[in-house]
């Protein structure tokens, strides 16, 4: 009928989500007074005057971003909240609001989709923003929730992820890798359970780790710390993706290199034993694990004294001349240039 | 697992999707001061000081919200958009950016995405926006469209639901049930291909109403259209459910009632002749078929010399006392309850 019969097919995996979002969006042209950064950042910024607004969004899907078997529904809300928070605060400023639409397939009853709202709410209150709209609506198949958060922040203090210089101290809070464990615990738990059922899995030892994996938090205490330091990172972004696929993003969008240096990556004594137990290299989990949510930032080498022995950020590298290129510095002092692993979400379907 | 075993099961269908989001969301608070309006109307309103700036979002999912047998996607792509817009337009505002976050299954080529966002940007180009910020992911089956519109306008200008007064006169622009007539000639039409795909289909004698069903415009025009006429409607809603049920929103949310009179119903002579065709019923269709994307307003009785004649508006009736309840005058002058048939979409999944 009217179906377009274009025979040309180029295979959506080709290009990875990066490369497809990149190809689909990068001659988008900005037309509106208001917009003052469009695609590219973690956020879009909106100059309404007084204060600058920005909006994120993310889609997350069921069978592709979670699994309803070890996933509890209210935990869901609350992480998809999370998720959008994580990006405002890598813009460094201040989530006010958010919209929820979901999709739903009636195998979900009402107490269901409650379960999942009370998690919104909990995020919602938690983190002080207000949810100002929504769509519901129904799927043929599986969950799918979309969130667009809000947030404001003083036209001086946004922080970009392209003002990254030679020489700044590149940054990180918390730890890495747990998500990604906690993953893998769940997932062998899973399996443990389809061929018994009976079995009551022991998660004591991994109680960090899961918590990091099912009940994510974004990172707002660290943007009222950088304020009360006086710091404002030269660029910031969330770490969704795996360490070594945002220090990517930071240095590509900088125009810079990077040296990271492997013993400097934070790590949780859980993620070291799970690491261990699973056999798997704690290294590599910490670059490419992904859902960490904590925030990946460079500073001027001068504020250095203001952060210096605060346990929420460690530094782990420093951004060089674009031409030296992006290399994680090993324990054995070997240059492995840096390659982006992180989690692909068009390769696999 | 840590699956919650809850065994208590309420039918989405029972609430239906309006009982649904309602049920969902009456509870929520609202926290921030930037907060003007959330939840309750065609978008949000925040204020930023100088502007009120208002947020909608809407989630499109194949198989439920279109089918690409018969939508080339790069209508999809525009009418996405639209949908949006049309909300953003209800609240009397201007649009200004707009994010989009897309699910796909791999069963997409590229050349698809792509045509979907020349739809997006055909229409960001057409009204004006930019696009500002989404995400690009996978889904397991269909294709998902998440779009969330902003946009701004004056505080005294917004226009909610709630303010429509007794005696206020019921609006609208445009003409109704166009969409759904469309619809139903292309399901027909797609029929009759799965028995003969060598049919060519003679659309010839329905370009209107297929055209108002797969590249809707958003009534951007009204908006200045009013602002020229100095009118304020008293009230304000887009039609994307059917006019029955947007005058009951109307009503509700305004606490008043409503008469509407059948013979004022703007109908074009293509919908006219299609509901004969099919042997249905042009006034049911006007009521009930949803998706026209025209706006209804009420506006004072001494506002009515200003907008008498103008083309693009037609009294269709006025509001009431809420105790005389909402009613559907006929031809015959027998008043009939207005019930909301809408598009339920719970109920068919």
């Amino acid at each position: 009928m009217i179906e377009d019969k274009n025979q040309q097919r180029t295979a959506l995996s080709d290009l990875g989500e990066f490369g497809l979002i990149d190809h689909l969006t990068k001659h988008f042209q900005i037309t509106q007074k208001s917009t003052v950064k469009g695609i590219g950042d973690d956020a879009a910024v909106l100059d309404f005057k007084s204060k600058q607004i920005v909006v994120t969004t993310d889609l997350l899907v069921e069978h592709v971003h979670f699994d309803l078997s070890y996933m509890p529904l209210k935990h869901l809300g609350y992480k998809a909240i999370m998720v959008n928070l994580s990006d405002v605060y890598a813009m460094n400023a201040t989530a006010t609001q958010v919209t929820i639409a979901i999709a739903v397939s009636n195998r979900f009853p009402l107490e269901a989709i409650e379960e999942l709202y009370t998690g919104f709410e909990a995020a919602a209150h938690m983190y002080g923003v207000d949810i100002v709209g929504g769509d519901t609506t129904s799927s043929t198949t599986g969950l799918i929730i979309s969130v667009t958060a809000i947030g404001e922040v003083d036209k001086k203090d946004v922080v970009y992820r392209s003002g990254a210089k030679p020489n700044d101290l590149l940054v990180v809070t918390g730890d890495l890798g747990a998500a990604y464990m906690g993953f893998q615990v769940l997932q062998r738990e899973k399996e443990v359970f389809k061929v018994n059922p009976n079995n009551q899995p022991d998660l004591d030892p991994y109680t960090y780790i899961v918590e990091r994996q099912l009940k994510p938090e974004a990172r707002k205490d660290i943007v009222k710390l950088l304020k009360d330091l006086q710091v404002k990172p030269t660029s910031m972004i969330d770490i969704s993706d795996g360490l070594s696929s945002e220090i990517i993003h930071l240095c590509k969008q900088s125009d810079v290199g990077a040296e990271l240096y492997e013993n400097k990556i934070p790590l949780d004594p859980q993620v070291i034993s799970t690491c261990e137990e699973f056999n798997l290299d704690s290294t590599t989990i910490a670059l490419n694990g992904g859902e960490d949510y904590e925030l990946l930032m460079t500073i001027s080498q001068e504020d250095f004294p203001k952060i210096k022995g605060n346990p929420n950020l460690t530094v782990i590298g420093y951004m060089t001349e674009k031409e030296k290129g992006m290399h994680l510095v090993t324990r054995g002092e070997t240059l492995v240039p840096l390659i982006a692993k992180g989690w692909n979400a068009l390769k696999d379907q």
